[in-house]
């Protein structure tokens, strides 16, 4: 058996951070020491992991001295900085920022979709963005046994996805719309993205606009859902396309996927292989109004799929209603879930 | 010149009887007398129109004695019942619900789109779905430039299109939340559908069911989206298929719509069609951050279309978002626009 892991917590208090201790509480992984890390701005406060209280520490790169796993949700630029340290002193990083995602020389993974890729890994592995997890956890199962030729997906996403001051931003917009302020009163600095320069209410509204516009119209969240279906696959021959919209949810992220198959599948034959795919459960029955809600996927690990049928008119062609809690498995858990996966496969020699 | 016209507002109490109210009050129709008609219940209100008080009188099939044009928005059953008995009287019904749409004597229109198809009515003509004439008005320019093979598209609609009590129903829920209230407390008698079995919290949720479920796994909603576009366009052969769902906005649908052209055309293009069609008000600019946005439809007539761009893959592929209000383009001013298209035609004779 081997020794009890070490493992550090990098952005320890923000939303993904805090979803990722509560999870770390309850881990498969023999934990030994563990380290909350954060900015100087967080590091002495305190934080209760397993009864006990913990004290954050400043993120600087010594801290990765006898750490085994480094879980990083602190933004790009702190991964980009910091992951090569934790590895440099032979931690493994799981990195939940976009920063490696893309490199050739990183795994790009989903624990039910490819496992295998871990082996291949370098120090760092990257944990996809989040709108792309969970439509994996939907599709690879249907691409195993039908073929994959197509998607395009319409996302319905939370305010979660964008950090705690995003949240209390549209609580705050909320408030203001029940108090009958009129919206150009209302206060609108983060969203639709942190970085960019204009910004704009989410209450009552819907926000075609997630991360900022890069090539083509497309948005950077657009893009990512692209390219990381594309590397998880290990197809790129598959056609994909995205509009990412954010809507005034606080976590539980929907998606419409409209798919097209090689070979035909009846509506049955794919609620019978959603039914039984690991990480995801069918709840689709519309005669009983049965269909994945965000509200209702929220503190959960696992991706619901429903509202599955066939195209009227492409004998090929299938819609999905896909939702899942995006701190969870489209961040925090897949992190860990990966972490765990790595223990099992003998991965942190 | 023709004469004064008199005109009936059934269902006058409703949230787009309202709306249908103040936009009457700004016609271009030579206005006569006006009549408010509404049930037992709201029969004996009154209500101001061009700042004169007027009396809600009970809707019987006499309330339709000497009127020219009766605006129907009161539920199909009502159309059902009563449209044939103002006809009968020698007034054109203009129905805002779904109870004509798909009769092949009744006449289908947006007035941007098919006009001409009013020539034909027998007494009768629909106003379709909502969240149809917003699509159409998007659509119908690049229909004709270049041809239109295929629709998917993706909704995200307002909850004002289910009434005002389903609004008065996500403002109470949205306090719930602020209240910190559990969710299994919040009321929900209401939405996603007032006549089926289960009511579901719309309230930071997003309900993929608008209207009862019917065949192959589709709601009605999604059906009258592909049935009502091929009767608009006058073409069976467009592939359309739909997903309609419910979130948290007060007023204004958005729309997630993919379409396939028959002949090639550039993003630029589009935008010059979009930008020129009646109706439609291009809102397109990735560098600065312009893209149609609900809050911002509320109120206007006009539908706004951004968004647009080439699908990665498929080279007549293009997606775009499409945002209107609900009330007005898609029911109120849609309907009142056909009376007054009806009118500039001499069709009241």
């Amino acid at each position: 058996m081997m020794r009890e892991m070490n493992v550090a917590i990098v952005g320890a208090t923000g939303a993904v951070g805090t979803q990722m201790i509560k999870l770390l509480e309850n881990s498969s992984l023999p934990l030994g020491t563990i380290k909350f890390l954060a900015s100087k701005r967080s590091a002495g406060k305190q934080l209760s992991f397993k009864g006990e209280t913990q004290t954050i520490e400043e993120l600087v790169p010594d801290s990765f001295e006898n750490i085994d796993l480094a879980l990083f949700s602190a933004g790009g630029s702190i991964s980009a900085k910091f992951a090569p340290e934790a590895v440099k002193r032979g931690a493994v990083v799981v990195d939940n920022t976009s920063h490696y995602r893309m490199d050739p020389e990183v795994p790009l993974v989903v624990p039910e979709v490819n496992p295998s890729a871990l082996r291949d890994h370098k120090g760092i592995i990257a944990n996809p963005n989040c709108s792309t997890i969970q439509m994996m956890v939907a599709l690879e199962p249907i691409r195993q046994a039908y073929g994959l030729k197509r998607i395009i997906v319409s996302t319905y996403q939370a305010v979660s996805g964008a950090g705690n001051q995003a949240m209390e931003e549209l609580k705050q917009q909320t408030q203001d719309f029940l108090d009958e302020k009129p919206v150009e009163e209302w206060k609108a600095d983060i969203l639709p993205c942190g970085g960019d320069k204009k910004h704009y209410p989410l209450a009552f509204n819907a926000l075609p606009q997630i991360d900022v516009f890069t090539d083509a119209g497309y948005t950077n969240e657009e893009w990512k859902m692209i390219n990381e279906t594309k590397k998880i696959m290990e197809d790129d021959s598959i056609k994909v396309s995205a509009t990412c919209v954010r809507i005034p949810v606080m976590s539980g992220h929907s998606e419409s996927v409209y798919i097209e198959t090689e070979k035909t599948a009846t509506v049955a034959e794919i609620q019978e292989l959603i039914a039984k795919a690991p990480g995801a459960v069918l709840e689709d029955d519309p005669s009983q109004q049965i269909y994945p809600q965000a509200l209702n996927s929220v503190g959960k690990k696992e991706t619901f799929v429903g509202r599955i049928r066939k195209d009227p008119d492409e004998e090929k062609g299938i819609h999905l209603w896909v939702v899942s809690d995006n701190l969870l498995k489209g961040a925090a858990w897949n992190s860990l879930q990966i972490a765990e996966t790595m223990y099992e496969m003998n991965l942190f020699e």
